[in-house]
């Protein structure tokens, strides 16, 4: 049964576990609009039913899909990926679904925020929102998980990362934007974030690498590899388009200490060496609203829009001579895990990867 | 994992069982076209959560339905009855939904039709049927269960009743009908059943009540209440719509042996007394292919569309004189079960009444 719990999870002893604790499964949106994916959204179909399939590797997957892609997606995934009929507005369920907690009982709650598509009526992506709105709640009823509502608190999966013992980073940029929460303050945002997801400290990075799309989500920029330990992008090459930001988000990082006042081990992940770039035949349907791509317009390539799986870690791959480096890099970070890439260049194109098209459900 | 199955059930050892065996959970489909539900459907959606509610005092219900109608659907039921989304043609899902099938071992798998709205080209309720069509394979999907596929062979749950023990009961009427498997011999079809149901004996009755509509389904005329015990509908006034139907009915399942060799034992159950008919208010959409609906229309209100469930019986009622009679006569069948009636007028304007919209999933 779900029910709509109206306590908060801080009261109720829920917390959101970090990404690398167990899962029960992964769960993904089939893309499909094509005013946002090229060519009918057919190589980016392809690219998700790949993450898809590296991920069965080490968990269950359930794919969510509209009614008028359920048997292209069926057909395109094998039979150990669960598809389900979920309608959406486009295909990012690290922002608009669920985050998943949990109990010291085993027990497994969700908070189901509001979503409105990366800034609303004053920097969104597109208009309207409402079927994403619904998917938290849609997922949480099929697995019978009873959820919070932050009615009037925007935020997305994307834009934070836990170490499930009492710490969160996250950045200034997106969640201090114009478009998400501009009634409240910064420590009422932070009052908000601890009692929802169950903190004590929140260490802010001032901005993320994309500035424009997602407000610079914290999933392209760092992340927790475990407890006291975090991943950060790196480059020192003063000509990469992502010095400034790396250089500052790794200084931040370096000198920040966690809500058990430990000083963070900050392990360096590389960026691409060359920027990945969207191409003259890049090809979307135009509508009211559509964001313009040109030919040389500079994707966010980023290697920390990985996912750690139970055992795993799925890493972007982008025919870049860092690939290696990257798989190298995470490989050492996560010695107890293995660590597969996969081609996602045509899911960069659409704004995001691998971290932005998953989310976890914790045991 | 929910795969496809080549082979075929009795191959397998698994059969159908008993309506009356126990069950894991009924699944419904809610109602929302504006050409077959009166008033935009609000009506029948209103008697279509009242028979959720009634079954769900006995076990887990789930409803599916449309995008469109998620929220509405949501709200109209309470938390413990789960809401998940699959889109449709109607609200059948006895018709288009899977049939589920158990083996000795504790396994489920299901049978996944082929539907065609009720005769197809040749006399079907309603074009298209695709989403219909897929119901079943999408609702198998949620829950892990291996089907099988028939494809080319026509099948509505509402036209067969079995009694777990190798005996089948259907008509003629509708089996046999121009709009379904007119390329197979009653033989064939005979064959099909056995092989995917897990039958040794076939019981046909010549014809149904409804001629119309589903082409005489066997749910509105007969049921077995256990092995070796059938519910036939029974009027003994000649007046009676119904009357023809129900002796020849009451009297080929008097003569019947079931597949073990034993004489049946046919419980009588009344008829509403008096014609349950269409009101000059009955306002639908009318669109390409209406079935047009006037003043005085008869409905085909058959006490015998009853839902039998872990421990209770659901069972419809007209605001008939023989309401209460039909509820003694269906308690006085199932002593051991707590038989509660609900008020479905709305739903049998709309072509069917309980067991035509439920579907039970058995353990």
């Amino acid at each position: 049964m779900a029910r709509r719990i109206d306590s908060t999870p801080k009261k109720d002893g829920y917390r959101m576990p970090g990404e690398f604790e167990p899962q029960k499964q992964i769960w993904m949106l089939w893309p499909e609009r094509p005013d946002n994916w090229r060519d009918g959204a057919k190589p980016a179909q392809k690219a998700y039913a790949n993450v898809a399939k590296a991920i069965s590797q080490f968990e269950p997957v359930t794919m969510c899909v509209s009614k008028e892609q359920y048997a292209n997606c069926r057909n395109a995934l094998p039979p150990e990926i669960r598809v389900v009929e979920i309608a959406s507005n486009d295909a990012w369920i690290r922002d608009c679904g669920p985050t998943f907690l949990v109990n010291d009982k085993g027990g497994v709650r969700a908070v189901d925020w509001d979503f409105n598509a990366w800034g609303g009526l004053v920097d969104g992506l597109y208009f309207p929102w409402d079927m994403d709105q619904m998917v938290a709640q849609k997922v949480c009823e099929i697995e019978g998980i009873d959820t919070y509502r932050t009615p009037g608190f925007v935020l997305e999966g994307g834009s934070i990362h836990v170490d499930g013992e009492g710490t969160l980073i996250t950045t200034e940029m997106c969640l201090l934007s114009e478009g998400r929460n501009p009634h409240m303050s910064k420590e009422e945002i932070e009052e908000k974030l601890k009692e929802y997801l169950n903190l004590e400290k929140i260490i802010w990075i001032k901005d993320g690498i994309d500035p424009d799309e997602t407000n610079g989500h914290v999933d392209d920029v760092a992340c927790f590899v475990r407890p006291g330990e975090v991943a950060c992008i790196w480059t020192d090459d003063k000509d990469n388009y992502f010095y400034d930001a790396c250089q500052a988000a790794y200084k931040t990082l370096s000198e920040a200490t966690d809500a058990k006042g430990r000083k963070l081990k900050v392990h360096k992940l590389c960026m691409p060496k060359k920027n990945v770039t969207i191409k003259a035949d890049f090809a979307i349907d135009t509508v009211e609203g559509t964001i313009p791509r040109e030919d040389g317009d500079i994707c966010i390539a980023s290697y920390m829009n990985f996912l750690i799986v139970n055992g795993g870690v799925i890493v972007p791959q982008y025919g870049d001579e860092n690939d290696k480096l990257a798989i190298e890099q995470i490989q050492a970070m996560f010695p107890e895990r293995k660590v597969v890439g996969v081609d996602t260049w045509e899911i960069v194109y659409g704004g995001g990867n691998i971290h932005c098209i998953t989310q976890q459900q914790c045991k």
